[in-house]
């Protein structure tokens, strides 16, 4: 299990290179939650969401003759640029895994970060095998989303920046809420409060139908969603929690909340309007579940990380629909 | 004039105030503009614009007994809500005269930020009568938007980040391109990077049809615009250049650089997909300059200060439609 030691060598090794994201808030959202605001603006990160924390510390800790060799990930979505530009900074190959229904923006972004873009059919092929036989023949490093010891340090960094800000706003007490897939973000933000900031308690956020974290919280056992797509935050929709993150988030975290895809849209809006950032629908699940279920929080300020901001123009558009 | 000592001063009065805005980038945007580029994000500033900056300088500079009479100010827009909070987080009263054809919008938002509105009608009253008679009447101090040595002074606090952000980033020499209207947030910057950074050179940008300090500075006398409305760069349209700000811009800023309304649109849609900012046509004029205009740059690196982010929802979807 990485611990706040791991955390801080990542945190090391990612300084110059990650951006260390604002601390953003609005009066007009603090009316609206009741409370207090501050949101952790990671769409702001480099490749727009904090999985370049990961990447880059998952990449920069590889030993030289292996990283040499290039590095593989599955992926269609915000763990595939981070890989690729972190590959790309070191000078080395990166094999992305997609399925060929991937928005083809994604596609194109990824390719354009210099990846080598291997795509497969969710039908009929086996994603697994084909990434496999590309590692072996090619020596590739395969690096995992989230349940991985380096992942989850480097996006612990993000933590690190939260204590720091938080004090910097006289912020004691607070829930920190954060947009919860595989968990690895919720990981390593909850170690990093455990040994920083102890006013500080990290609850993951999920969409509705796809809480198996929330619900593993609660019952003490692992949990598994009924289905595997249908949510607008695609970005935080897994089957069930990673090996290596659960007993952490079990050990650290408040209990979850459960938004809904129109609570993350209008969460979207608001972040348009009032705090002048964009955000993809699972990046804004924290902040909705800051202004839509202020019931379920207790503490007198609550600090909500914005994710990611991947989104297409034709969900965004929905998003700016709610707004009229 | 003010001086590097007035800016400093300004600045650690809005310690812990102010936002210190990231510094933005993408490889997408250095690939359209062939070079790396920079964007001083001040759309996330409090109250969506640059402006709460100067408006803090100057309520903060104010002497107690003066200041707990009130401000008052004249803006349909940005400036507006600046002096609004600044007024509110001093636990002072402001009055701010807008006209009644103003965005519903921004009336209301400066209204929320607990300014008195009070409006006029432009074909019939006289702005300028109405603010004396109140000011007189109450005791109110006017806060200039931006011929006032305070409020420059507040401005300039960006130039001094931005000086310390490109040590940061390994910017050595490049021109800074701000977005200007009657020239305060460039003065400020132009006086901060005079004395902090030689390497960084200001330039203003302007809309075409409103480019009265591009032309100010190419013939060494004062210009004027033709007319005073028609662009959507409205945050920038002024009709001369200010009496404090132009011979601080003459003596420091490089040429002027002019764009359109279609390229401001366009730079939104950019900003809204590769950095997740959010950017209002006038905010959108230095990044549309360095994508678009990049031959009248020489410099290696170039940064652009995006200043502003406050925009209707109407306007923000003819920028959207760029990406089609």
């Amino acid at each position: 299990m990485p611990d706040i030691t791991d955390i801080e060598a990542a945190a090391r090794r990612l300084e110059g290179r990650a951006l260390r994201t604002p601390l953003l808030s609005s009066p007009f959202l603090d009316e609206i939650a009741g409370r207090r605001v501050f949101v952790k603006a990671e769409c702001l990160q480099h490749t727009g969401s904090f999985k370049f924390r990961g990447a880059w510390s998952a990449v920069s800790a590889l030993d030289p003759d292996t990283r040499a060799k290039g590095v593989i990930a599955f992926s269609s979505g915000n763990h595939a640029q981070g890989v690729a530009l972190a590959a790309r900074l070191h000078g080395i190959a990166s094999v992305i895994i997609m399925p060929s229904d991937a928005p083809k923006m994604k596609i194109e972004n990824t390719r354009a970060l210099g990846a080598e873009v291997v795509l497969y059919d969710r039908a009929n092929e086996d994603r697994d095998a084909i990434g496999a036989q590309l590692a072996a023949a090619r020596g590739l490093t395969l690096i995992k989303p989230y349940d991985d010891h380096m992942v989850i340090a480097g996006q612990g960094s993000t933590g690190l920046e939260i204590a720091e800000q938080a004090v910097a706003e006289g912020i004691t007490k607070a829930d920190v809420l954060v947009c919860c897939g595989g968990g690895g973000l919720t990981a390593g933000i909850a170690l990093a409060l455990e040994s920083r900031s102890t006013g500080l308690r990290p609850r993951p956020v999920e969409p509705a139908g796809f809480d198996d974290v929330t619900r593993s919280l609660a019952t003490g056992t692992r949990q598994h969603n009924a289905t595997h797509s249908g949510s607008l935050c695609d970005a935080i929709v897994t089957p069930t929690p990673g090996e290596i993150t659960l007993p952490i988030l079990a050990r650290l975290c408040g209990p979850g909340i459960v938004i809904t895809d129109e609570e993350a849209l209008r969460a979207m809006a608001l972040a348009w309007s009032r705090l002048k950032i964009v955000l993809e629908p699972g990046g804004a699940a924290a902040l909705a579940a800051a202004l839509f279920h202020a019931e379920q929080i207790a503490t007198p300020d609550v600090i909500c990380v914005a994710s990611g901001g991947n989104v297409d123009p034709e969900v965004f558009a929905r998003a700016m629909a709610t707004l009229a």
